[in-house]
């Protein structure tokens, strides 16, 4: 089918690439026109026939003024999808926005990174039956040969929230791993960490695709002696946070998981300057001077 | 080649099935006689020629007591191999023990569970590169096919080690997921929790083995509403945390996991009595009394 593709960066460009070798044909739109079919977001709009299905995969600050633009340019019948890491609560004012023009939305939460191109991308999906069953198509196009992969996961938001829900797993796996990396390179009676790392990609049951991209870490830095012990967020893992305090559950892996990262990116820390005082005071313990 | 294995468990008897699949000759000798193949370990040792390697694959608390007994029994230039889940701190006195004998020490963690006789064990292995390329035909046929599933991790110990760290992650990773299907669960917005988990096991970061067998978990019973939410733990991953503590290692997501279920184990919980005390206290917040 026709599908007109708004961003073509990193994801989009590959995106637009996989869905083409799919048979389906995407017309690109990016500020980088370089990589761009077309000069204008209004052009993209024309070359479609009606009714017409339009995804982004934009950056955040980009997704509201492309979706006013649209609900401008696209008529009544046409399709949006949101591809992009937005917070499910901007999923349902969108919708409500677009539907004033009878044009439908879904949010599709994606997961593949620079890998998706090859094996195909992960989504998950929220909005009415019938639109989810309009791009249908373009969802079997992208995502990974097989039964899995793909979920309806309900209505508009449930596929960013899924998507979130799944950074915030991503969080507390990663940082499993990392502790048990940290505690094997401290132990005195491990020789190979590299290799306990790499054996472990078969027959254990820790294997997974993280543990196979972090041996691969390994293969090129054994020591990671190249990094600094550094990590940023991009929000999801705030998002999840947030969402556990809403609705009371418990996080308490994925929320050391996160506050891990924040502690990784202080050149000192307020808090330790406040318990090396609280010492120093009642004990007398010796402090470390700036 | 020839192998006594002490211990025909749920682990050592699927071992020697695996073992024997690859033609070699094992004599089992268990508490349990009927799955035996000798009826003392005294007639085990007998039936295998010198020099002998014999796999224990028994209790904790029995894993002191028949290396006493095969101290004893083998004789000069044997192998005894520890494939039980032994703290690591064992490992060096029991090879201290038997090398006055002249019997040779090697600790192997394995890992694979009830799936381990199909697919293959993972070995973490520790002692000297003598003993482990004496033993390495064994090694080889119960390791999984292909380049992982095997290490020699380091000196008598590592092997240990390295499993007991593996059991830590495998704690962070198991409690990632939990965490992420409790609020997945009690999200207003997704309709269908065990599709979205099912749905992630192709194409996203946090593909693994642990999801695909959380993925049948629900597939019996999607709300899990057959379980009471009360985890054991079997000892390693309290280990794990013990070493973070001796090294000075910060592990919160494996702790915080542990932790978790220490308290999915309380009737009731002090610590939280003493919370309502102090609130009632100074602000006269409502108790729920028992």
């Amino acid at each position: 089918m026709q599908l007109g593709l708004v961003g073509l960066g990193r994801m989009g460009g590959n995106m637009r690439a996989r869905l083409r070798e799919a048979g389906h044909e995407v017309v690109g739109y990016s500020r980088n026109l370089d990589a761009a079919d077309v000069q204008t977001l209004a052009e993209m709009v024309d070359r479609l026939p009606a009714p017409r299905v339009v995804w982004l995969m934009v950056p955040l600050e980009a997704v509201e003024p492309t979706i006013d633009e649209l609900a401008e340019r696209l008529s009544d019948g046409d399709l949006v999808i949101d591809g992009g890491n937005s917070h499910y609560t901007d999923d349902q004012p969108r919708a409500a926005r677009l539907a004033q023009h009878g044009i439908g939305y879904l949010d599709a939460g994606v997961s593949g990174g620079v890998w998706g191109r090859q094996n195909g991308y992960a989504l998950m999906v929220g909005g009415s039956a019938e639109d989810v069953a309009r791009a249908q198509p373009i969802f079997d196009a992208l995502k990974p040969p097989g039964e899995f992969g793909f979920v309806h996961a309900g209505p508009v938001g449930a596929g960013h929230y899924a998507k979130m829900v799944h950074n915030g797993i991503e969080y507390g796996m990663m940082h499993a791993y990392a502790e048990g990396y940290e505690l094997l390179e401290a132990a005195e009676v491990i020789d190979n960490v590299p290799g306990v790392i790499q054996s472990w990609r078969s027959g254990t049951v820790i294997r997974s695709w993280l543990l196979d991209l972090f041996t691969a870490a390994l293969g090129e830095d054994p020591e990671l002696a190249k990094l600094r012990g550094y990590a940023e967020d991009t929000g999801e893992g705030r998002w999840t946070v947030d969402e556990a305090i809403r609705l009371a559950v418990p996080l308490n892996v994925i929320t050391a998981a996160l506050f891990a990262r924040f502690t990784s990116r202080q050149e000192d820390s307020p808090q330790m300057k406040a318990v090396a005082a609280l010492r120093s005071q009642f004990g007398g313990h010796a402090v470390r001077e700036e």
